[in-house]
């Protein structure tokens, strides 16, 4: 997506690490404007696959999710927790989420009523790295027995398996910019 | 709000220690539909304010902060993160924020950049009990030199302190319901 492609270009940071720091825009500071641009995106590109739910996880794809939902005529968005709160109850599905960026093991969960049997999901994540949290929300559709139409991020970091993986395992992976590496803190984007 | 009102006396559920469960359509599932318009109500309240920008803490208040910053023109929306990102940086405003749902000491954090000097913000989120967040939120701004507007929230528990005490401070809040008590079960809001 060509104006993503410009904010990550314009304003991303590459640090040595392969950490693609974009939270000018994207995940931390948000542009509204270019984050419903990439919600009405992810939705053109999976219109008429008849999608019920928009599923994410806490707490970065919150707002691309919602975009999302929006543009494909304000379908639900289910979002993961990370946590355990007193309020969600003990009938959740869970999977096993390692993030690497704070190195521990998050159990994921959600509410078995909201993800009905059959509901056809769009999974949506603003980052796409090893792909834990993909695996997580996968985990969590086959437990609730869901069809998950497809995947949606807005950054791939495609030296990192994460997209390979989903690919090869069938899952129609939509990224909105691939990043190839980090060259002397230039980020390297993968032509569209 | 009268639909938000009405979602809550449908589908909430009052549970006996005071916890008002709105995860079907406010915070774990969410409403798409009710979310847009909840943020146009707030960006209605708060127009002409020349608000710069919206702050909210992660995760549940991003939803309606993306909606509002939206109808507000598309200004941009932070969020405070709670957890320590390897991505954030040292160079962070920080507040401490205590979670009465989950008994632990939180802090919160935003990268100074994103709060400008001066900036004109309004504080969202979905909840206000003990109003923690909001307080939490108003130490960020205050660090950061920029002007609270006010304050707006889905749903007030009236019964609790939080917004008695950001009112007697001069915040200019507006709660989308309140909520007065629980009776058996039944979730008892004030009237507009």
């Amino acid at each position: 997506m060509k104006e993503l492609r410009e904010a990550i270009e314009k304003f991303g940071v590459g640090l040595g690490d392969g950490i693609v720091k974009v939270d000018s825009f994207l995940n931390h500071r948000i542009d509204t404007a270019l984050c419903r641009r990439m919600g009405e995106d992810i939705a053109a590109h999976f219109a008429g696959r008849g999608i019920d739910l928009v599923l994410t996880v806490e707490s970065s794809g919150i707002a691309v999710a919602m975009m999302t939902a929006q543009a494909l005529g304000n379908v639900p968005v289910v979002f993961a927790r990370k946590s355990p709160s007193m309020n969600l109850g003990p009938d959740v599905y869970t999977a096993q989420v390692f993030s690497y960026t704070h190195q521990v093991m998050n159990t994921v969960r959600v509410n078995r009523e909201y993800l009905p049997r059959g509901a056809r999901v769009l999974m949506v994540d603003d980052f796409l790295a090893n792909g834990a949290a993909m695996e997580g929300m996968r985990e969590l559709l086959r437990q609730a027995g869901c069809e998950p139409v497809g995947a949606a991020v807005c950054v791939e970091k495609g030296f990192q398996a994460g997209g390979s993986r989903l690919r090869a395992a069938g899952v129609d992976l939509y990224s909105l910019a691939i990043v190839d590496g980090i060259d002397h803190g230039r980020i390297i984007l993968r032509d569209d």
